[in-house]
This record gives structure tokens, sequence and C-alpha cells, in this order.
């Protein structure tokens, strides 16, 4: 069974105990309905030590920064403002409370911005360090933006270059140098990397945004997961590449669209947007952001995903993580 | 450091992030206003193999059901009605799909009567089998119910007999055989406790009613918990023991009202109620919810917490767990 088929599974189990739960299962984050005026959303996240890091690669504070940024990007993802966050902490043999503190630090730098609170957790012995986070942020229904809704024609775009936090895992893993600037470029985007958060916000509010989420495990895997809930394919025809990205590709010896395309956490939106609205706002989000909206493709009837190259098409390969292949 | 004072150093260092969040880190659960009129309640709780479970002892049905009543009794604690819940869970290796669908239908047995949505979560690869949940509950401004306010001269009561729960778990370990039927009483409590959502709705209804928790870790801690932020004391003189508590009491050789005091996970609530209005308090709980609320004490002025024996006043010793003692 793959991983995707379980959480079909666990969806069938679950769905339809209350009509409060406007999304459940399968988008970045989880729907309700607090009240008539209101829509919150609920996302989670477990960070298990060894499986999704390595407390010899990055201090704890950084660890606990990544943990907090992967939860506000899926915030983001749907249009909303994270509020607050609850910590559910395992603690291995040997960890001293300063260590623990040190987590908190981290979260707490990633938190503090966007007027995020962290407002309870657990603690508990376990075999090794263990990062449960789930957050709440709220939306106007209005402004809520799921997955599902890309439409045939709608312009492709992400909030940022890919690949630089790829890049850091590669000089991490001492897989590849780079130059100074380059390097600290990687490391910084792997290591603290940057919630959307105010991107997120600034796309929902406009009606030809008609569909957003996060790359949190590479474009390639996300835009897959993207044009399946909205029932259409997609090509990709550019793609922004980090300059330290480029770099590590060129020292591995491997494609720099391809190095990008597979890079995960990044956390830079996607985004499908209305063909007709697609400069207009892209000059706007400029102009607000100060950051640029990059074109990567076009949404397709036809449900193949496809990587278009100096005229030539090839199929998009997915990178996707499946704990259960 | 002990984990109290762990605690308090998180607190410091992630508190007054944002005005909405009402009550932080310290109560069952945190509280946040999404609007005006609107509370809602936030709590998580991590569970770790063979640290606070055992899958030879107990079903994984089981440990999904008690494992969403733990959370679903924080939002009891609170007056609060559970409305959604997020699960992460770390799945070590050999674990089947067919085992993790399991869990969650135990997990969705405890929560559907409540209307409780499992909306969301993640799965990841772990060491051991890892169950972190998030559950967020709403509650009328006026019926919430803090720890911190049980005033001297309060009258202390719990929804039900205390002990259950810890006989099951002596069962499980081999420690102590029970007739059938105690047994059956006792393995029920433990694998499929009962969050007091009910009663904790009706009591929070109240004004009378001044503080409320529930008893996860055994009265004898909870209650020193409670009386720690109210900043008073208390004394104990009845102890309501469950008719397998008693019996294990006897076969272990341990005094019943001491065994009941400790015995963790009963998930019963505890109340401080005005001396004035608790015999009609409790005459209408029986009639609504058809269980007794028993009397088990005072709130005293005087910090210390004491247990009264026929006329003898010992002080309350408190099994408390701490991860990091």
């Amino acid at each position: 069974m793959r991983e995707e088929d379980l959480i079909a599974g666990i969806d069938a189990l679950v769905r339809g105990t209350s009509t409060r739960v406007l999304v459940g299962i399968g988008d970045d984050a989880a729907v309700w309905q607090p009240s008539r005026s209101h829509r919150s959303i609920i996302t989670t996240d477990v960070l298990i030590e060894n499986v999704h890091f390595s407390r010899g690669w990055m201090s704890l504070r950084d660890i606990g920064f990544r943990a907090m940024a992967a939860n506000a990007s899926d915030a983001a993802a749907m249009a909303a403002r994270p509020v607050l966050a609850t910590v559910a902490l395992g603690i291995a043999e040997g960890t001293t409370p300063t260590d623990v503190l040190e987590l908190y630090a981290g979260m707490q730098a990633c938190a503090q911005p966007f007027g995020l609170a962290i407002a309870g957790g657990d603690l508990s012995r376990a075999p090794v360090m263990t990062i449960a986070i789930t957050l709440v942020g709220e939306v106007r229904p209005s402004n809520l933006k799921l997955r599902s809704g890309a439409r045939p024609g709608d312009i492709l775009a992400v909030t940022g270059a890919l690949g630089a936090s790829r890049a850091g895992l590669a000089i991490l893993r001492g897989a590849c140098e780079l130059e100074p600037a380059l390097a600290a470029e990687a490391l910084e985007a792997h290591a603290r990397p940057r919630a959307r958060v105010r991107e997120g916000r600034f796309l929902g509010a406009s009606r030809h945004v008609h569909a957003m989420m996060d790359c949190s495990d590479g474009l390639s895997t996300d835009l897959a997961r993207l044009c399946a809930k909205s029932g259409v394919g997609a090509a990709i025809d550019e793609v922004p590449v980090a300059a330290s990205a480029a770099a590590a590709a060129r020292a591995l010896g491997e494609d720099a669209r391809a190095f990008a395309l597979a890079g995960g956490e990044d956390f830079e939106l996607l985004a499908a947007i209305d063909p007709r609205a697609f400069s207009h706002l892209a000059a706007r989000f400029h102009a607000h952001i100060g950051r640029l909206l990059h074109r990567v493709g076009v949404v397709q009837a036809d449900a193949a995903l496809v990587v278009v190259n100096q005229g030539e098409t090839q199929p998009l390969r997915s990178s996707g993580w499946d704990h259960f292949a």
C-alpha cells in the first residue's frame, strides 16, 4: 500500500463526522468554521530525528526554526494568518533542558515576526527527538485558497527561486562545496527557511488566484499534487533556479533545472492564476512584497505533467517521498 | 532542572506574542479568541511507544481510543466541546497500513460520539510508534473553567470513582488477578477511558464551579496542580474508590485510598465548587448526567495538601511523573 492509499483509507474512516469541518484531510491544512463569518485552518507536522533532521548537521535553534516555518508555510498556502501553535516534544536521553530551550528559541524566532503565539504543548521522553507542531491560522472566507481550484489555461507561478535549500543540504552532507556567498545563501535557505505568509495573504486577496499550495517536497512533486486535486495537468516551461542551486548542480554534475525542480523545503508558494490577470498581479506583487512572482508554466486540461525545454517536451518526474514505498 | 522549571522557562520564552491568546501554557488547554463572542481551546498530547503504552498489552484500536480520550478529556476540563483533532503519527518499521487504520478506528470510535472530527494529520517513519494528537474545542466565554479559580472553602468534587484504570494496568502487567467482573471493569477503564465531556459542559454552565481540571496523573498529583494554580491548599477527606481498584489494592497489599489517589488516567474531572451550591448542583448533576458528583474534600487558604483519615491528618504525597527527574 502506498502512503497515498493509506491516507485515503484514513480519510474514508474519519470523514463526515462534523459539518463544521469544511476541508478535511488532503490539502495544506484543514478548514473549519468557528463562527459564521470566520474560517480557521489547522495543520500539523511531525519531525523525527534521523528521519527529517540530524542534530550533527544543524543547531537545535535552526531545527526549531525550520519546524515552525514548515507549519507557518502551510498556513501561508491557505492564504491564512498563523495565530497560534502547540508543540508536542519527545526528548531523547541526554537532551538537557538548555537544549530544549534552544529548540524553543528557534521556534519562537520564526513565530514572533508573524505574531504567532506558541500557546501550549506536551513534553515526553522518547527514543529520539520528536517534534510535532500543530498550527492554527485564520483567513477571511473569501480569501481561502485550496489546491483544487486550478483551471486549464491558468498561469503557474512561484514566489521565489527554487533549489537553495537542497543546495544547503548537499553542503551539509559534504556532497559539494560552494564559494562563500553562495554557500551562505544555501545554508541560510536550508536552516532558516522563510514561510511566505505575506505572499500568501497577498495572493489570497486576489480572486484571480484559483489554487495555491506550498513547495515543501519540491515543485515536481507538489505540482503533481495540486494538479491531481484540481483534475488537470501542467506544462513547466520556466524554472527559476536559485544561484546556489545552479552552482551546486554544476558541482554535482546535474542539470540545474532538474536539481531545482526536485529540491524540497524551499517553502515558496505555488499558485494557479487567471492568465488575463497574471501580469498585473505580478507587478502588484512586486510592488507590495518586493520580490518576483515567477511564471513556471501553464495548467492544461490534459492530465499529463510535462517539462518543456528548448522546444522539447518530456514527462515531469516526481521526486516524491513515500514513507511506505 | 525539574520538568516544571523547564516548562516555566519555555513559558517565559514564548509568552506575550499575541493578545489573542487568553490562556497560554499551564492549564489543561490554551484558550484563544477567534472572534469577539467565541472562545476556542487547543490541547496536545504526545504518546510514545514503551513510554506511555506497550503494543503487547493492548490492541492498536484501544491505544488509539485512549490517545483521543486523553485529549477530549482536556477539552472537557475546560468545559469545552471538542470540535476537531489532528493526528501526527510516527510509524515504526514493521507497522502495516492495516495497523495504522486500526489505530485510527480506535481514535474515531472515541471521537465520533462527541461529533469530534479528525480533520488532518501527518505520517512519518519513526523508531517507535509516536502519536501526537492536537484537539481544538469551543466554549462559551462565560462557561470556561480554569485551574486557577479555586477559593478557600470550596468543595472539591470528582465526577466518578477513582483507581480503576490503575487496576487495569496492574492486571495487564501481571501484578494481580481479579474476579472476572472486576477485571472487566478495570480493563475497560484502562483501555477505553471515557472523557467526561457532558460532565464538563454541565459543570461549566454553573457559575458556582470556580475551577476545573481532569485527573490524568492521579488525584493526588492533579489536585496539587490545581491548588498551586489557585494559590490555595486542600484537605482530602473522602476518596471514591472504584470497586476494581479496591480489589486490586487488596490483592497488592496496598491501602485502597492511597491506591486510588495515585491512580492515573481515570480522566474524571476535579472541580472546586461553592460550598453553598454544592448539594443542589450535585443533585442536578445526578439528574442530568445519571452519575454521582463525589465530594472528596475542601479547599483551604493554607497552602498545605493533606489527607484526613479517621480524624488523623497526613500530608498528601504527590505521585507525579517528572520526565526530567
